[in-house]
């Protein structure tokens, strides 16, 4: 490996949200990874320091360029620049296309469990949330397609959050499931909003599908929205794009992200995005490997140590989801008693949804030194809990 | 001088929003200053950057203290730190709670000529825009205390927003001028936004009063908006702070930055802000010593030789207010004009509303030696337009 993926980097005191815990706490919950990003980021940031002036600051041609180079080279897609615009996060940019796409009162559709913030987003804006659970089988999910369906046909439903790949289940989304959810969104015409922040988190092999690229009617009915975020590990540089090759539905939604003040970067936004995008290819290919192996870590770990336990198989992200049903069904006391006995800090299902009370999620992006202590505690914390029950 | 206020930096091709004009043009128009910001900031943002982790970020009770200190000793004037809380930026800020505190319909007040980008916060939300104009009389402006009266006592007027100091005219509002606009928003039941990005550039011994510091009164009925992006010459570090010290109205307006992501800063707003507002001064005291400087050349040079138009005196910010309407009472015209003939860009008055359209703005915070050439084009350009008039 060219990069240093095993460093045990002290982030405690240092204004991160991962880390604001106690002194004997391991936090494996927030997406935020242990790692320092990719060194080409860090150099771009530093030029743009040394400036020293950083006022009112527009996006140039080559931001564009950039991220199209990265979906042409990364992912075989290359969208339009025209079709592109940036904004300074995807969250914020799906409430806006809530506000701009649907209307208050209207049905917003998800397939839970899924990211909770949709759920804020949707209902935040007075918008409902309707989702077409995943349907949880001799242990994976699957999609049931008569609901979902039967839910984009609903006369309220407008508009509908894919999560590309999908967290928390780590589900690389197919072109031919993608191409059947575009069809049906077309036929009822729901507009889909398609979060691909966790595209270039895959194991090698599994390369993720951008939803547009699959068909026409997939191009013209969707926002995408891509960001460096996850990928680098740079959720505060607040840069993101959303990319919408339908030029009226572009339009709708570009007045939302101006009139919402989404569309004007940071000082460090442009600069450290077209690093990320031109320069670290390569970091982020050794990171994928160190992540898949994490992945497989905890994976074996469980399998021998926590039977009770069963780890889906996911592809994408670095978040693994796990189903603990055989020893509890309501998972936030789990993770409570987890967090008070062994310092663990993971994140219980409940919040994402469906049969999410069933699940915990475990972020494994740390050096394999810090996931050993994290598989250690959690061993410790399930089998306190099995002992107690 | 510690600092160099005169060295002319080339920001031409650097994603500056200002200077994206031709090769020929001299941009003297958005409020973005060509000077290097303060030392002390710049170290900050490089330390921040040599950790190389940008994860998601919170905001310390540090960040809080230093606006604290700042205000205490530069204005005397030390909210509480229960007060604050981080946003990114005062505009969204202002259209946040434009939706939080008033309802669609209702008026908003404002004193016309103002800041431009109140309007868009308030018709983007279906407000309406109610203003009681300033009254351009003898020079200078003055406010029509019974005709803010009885815009206040509208019944569907619910909001004022309040530019202290005032852009364009550089009007310093005085202690009693406040404590009147906070007794009748109080006896109508008007919230006052008050706008305060611009309170620490101001003439030596002129320095500004923030509004809920006048009165209880004024404490408990309004928000304020403070910010290091234009003292500081840091727009783009999107950072800014609102202070409410009546507990009700910072829940109300609270749930609005959280709903509308404005409450998560990037990775360099908050060591940046802590730089500039533990350790920058003096710097800001050279620098309004740098900008006094400025107006009394433009006001010297334009007295002698540009005696069709009349130069508002006013104690704030770096922009200067001109009266033009010897001349012509379209400056939009003038404006572009002198744009095309001399390559210099000011702004026009008309967006301002009001009597704008008799007036330009410029921008005075460059070098002298910019300035100079500034003031050149200048004449040329009006002198060009009276003789083709």
């Amino acid at each position: 490996m060219s990069y240093d993926f095993s460093e045990m980097i002290d982030r405690r005191h240092t204004n991160s949200v991962k880390w604001d815990v106690k002194d004997n706490e391991l936090p494996m919950w927030v997406a935020d990874m242990d790692f320092r990003t990719a060194p080409g980021i860090v150099d771009a940031i530093k030029r743009k320091a040394d400036t020293g002036i950083f006022g009112y600051e527009e996006v140039p041609q080559d931001y564009f360029e950039a991220v199209q180079h990265w979906y042409a080279t990364e992912h075989d897609w290359a969208p339009n620049t025209d079709w592109m615009r940036f904004v300074t996060g995807v969250v914020p940019a799906i409430s806006s296309a809530v506000r701009r796409v649907s209307h208050v009162g209207d049905n917003v559709l998800v397939q839970a469990p899924v990211y909770n913030i949709f759920y804020n987003s949707i209902v935040n804006n007075g918008r409902h949330v309707l989702s077409s659970d995943l349907v949880y089988q001799d242990g994976n999910y699957t999609v049931n397609w008569d609901d979902l369906a039967a839910k984009m046909a609903a006369p309220l439903t407008t508009m509908m959050i894919l999560c590309n790949p999908h967290n928390p289940i780590g589900h690389v989304w197919q072109p031919e499931e993608l191409r059947r959810i575009a069809d049906l969104a077309a036929a009822n015409h729901v507009t889909i909003f398609s979060d691909e922040i966790h595209g270039d988190i895959t194991d090698a092999g599994y390369g993720y599908t951008p939803f547009a690229s699959v068909s026409d009617t997939a191009a013209q009915n969707s926002i995408t929205a891509v960001s460096p975020s996850k990928t680098f590990n740079v959720a505060a540089l607040h840069a993101a794009t959303i990319i919408i090759p339908n030029e009226n539905l572009r339009n709708i939604v570009d007045r939302g992200i101006n009139t919402d003040e989404l569309a004007e970067p940071n000082a460090f936004a442009i600069d450290g995005s077209i690093a990320a995008y031109t320069t670290g290819s390569e970091w982020v290919h050794e990171l994928n490997a160190t992540i898949t192996a994490n992945k497989q870590t905890l994976t074996a770990f469980i399998t021998k140590n926590l039977p009770a336990l069963h780890v889906i198989e996911g592809h994408a992200t670095y978040l693994v989801w796990i189903d603990c049903h055989k020893l509890t069904t309501d998972t936030k006391t789990l993770c409570d008693a987890i967090r008070q006995n062994t310092g663990l800090f993971i994140s219980a299902g409940e919040v994402y949804g469906g049969d999410g009370h069933d699940f915990v999620r475990i972020n494994v992006a740390c050096p394999a030194e810090r996931l050993q202590d994290g598989l250690d505690r959690l061993a410790a914390g399930i089998n306190q809990f099995a002992e107690n029950k």
